[in-house]
């Protein structure tokens, strides 16, 4: 149960096929911003401020956590494009999700940031060749991956968060 | 001659007592997206497209570039406050300066991206208690640097690349 | 057909009861902008310069035109709140797509500031008092409305044209 | 003194010869939306409560109602463009001022709107050929101008109000 609420569309799995969900995968990332504005634009402050689980994450940090994990996609696309197998360089989501700004910040002020960020990486996507996709990157945890494997995962993950939001406002009735 | 065009402002100087600089660089970081919208908004298309020295960025790559650049001082921020003395991850500007989006995205995207990651930042650096500016995090090609110095460095690149543009709109008499 | 392709949703029906649709109306006109901006983040150039029915505007000039539009309700909202039985002033709206900055703004702009209008008038609208609604403004073409009537007609004429991207789209299979 | 502190850079002086000041006149408009932004970017949200004169507007109102009164320029500047010698409408600015929104949101909101509305004024104004300045509308008050006369007002009118801030600064000293 509580890994329904976790995870309501289940965990990321990683495309059998990449080449054949690529083309979607870069339209699912482009929508990532607009869906969760969508998702959240018409909700109140105090509903703002309730955890999107018990014990988890309440809706603003949650909406200012996909602004920070989505700067980090930004920078991971760029380091795999410009480097040959660059190690890239992992964060404390835990940590950076309980520093000040996070309680203080306007969720419109995150959405405005993942609106520029997605739209300079799809600008970058739409206009790579083939071959790019197979370029690869090190996590020091998880090992080499692709950046198919990158879009695939960040559009999961954008998804993910979504999900948190209106699975909330449905257990809700919001 | 080229150094100047190069260095408008002079190449950086890390802070003799940052403690006393430290509220003036909160300031000046605050004030970066501003200050380069205001540079920046009233030129046409083809002033956008002109180098901003012979041989340079053009004034449309050079706002991308401060918009990945402080998109990498955010990460590096919040690196130094959710980590002990974090080695960060440096990035080759000039390949990204060179992607795709650098050609095709409105200037205005990436103002709009400036804005909200120092909104952020800016958030997060006035709740701060002074011992976290004594914080370190280590370039791996320029050693180990407080946040003092972070923020420092990057009130200083932020008024460097805005001088970029108001120099050359003094030379060419725009 | 062709009646279909203008009006994908109906024409504007006024409501029955708006005391018991007003929350709704409200929650309704807060989502135009996510929702406008979802439906056509990821359409390329060239198909935000496809008309959205033969002879129609483009998707491009149709972003434009809500923005446009949705300032005049705007302004409309706050006169009725602001004065007595106020007389409104119409536009031209034809004129005002045909305008040169139609064709050069990026759809981007519009969306912000589509996002920055329909947050302030949110803003008011949860904080009105409930006879507020039934404040009174003459179209001259139209006659005496209420506020209720104002909110129920642009929830409609921004989802009205949502529906022309979203129904586009199915036909065009993007 | 009073009267300085109201009308910091002095009441608006119609343009003698308004083809010659044109040119300064547009690009004094396109970048009203900055110098606002960096005029009040670094303030507390105390300072933003504070009016900019004895029983004056707060810094925070002022700049929303910057954004309103930047909104009927540009409704203004599109019927005097769209319709001959159109009457256009005043609106009741304290009123506007005291209505909820003002008091609770963001000014970062406001400032967006600012963008994207001088945005499209200026790339309409771009565009315009000479003859089009000496249209007409007429304020049902003050009788009739000609959008020359508009453009010098309303960039007049953005200094006017950024001058509040910035003098307010100096006898601060912030």
């Amino acid at each position: 149960m509580n890994s329904d609420l976790r995870f309501p569309i289940g965990a990321f799995a990683p495309p059998a096929d990449p080449t054949r969900s690529r083309a979607a995968a870069i339209t699912r990332l482009s929508r990532i911003p607009a869906a969760l504005r969508l998702a959240i634009v018409d909700l109140s402050p105090a509903q703002l401020e309730t955890p999107y689980r018990p014990g988890g994450w309440t809706l603003q940090q949650l909406v200012h956590h996909v602004a920070d994990s989505h700067v980090n996609f930004y920078t991971r696309l760029k380091l795999a494009l410009t480097e040959e197998n660059p190690t890239i360089r992992p964060y404390e989501e835990q940590h950076w999700a309980e520093l000040a700004d996070n309680g203080t910040t306007p969720v419109t002020t995150s959405l405005a940031i993942l609106d520029g960020i997605h739209e300079r990486a799809d600008r970058v996507l739409r206009a790579l060749p083939d071959a790019a996709f197979a370029r690869t990157y090190v996590h020091p945890a998880s090992g080499q991956h692709t950046v198919d494997y990158l879009i695939h995962m960040y559009a999961w993950h954008g998804e993910h968060h979504t999900a948190h939001v209106t699975r909330l406002r449905e257990r809700e009735g919001w």
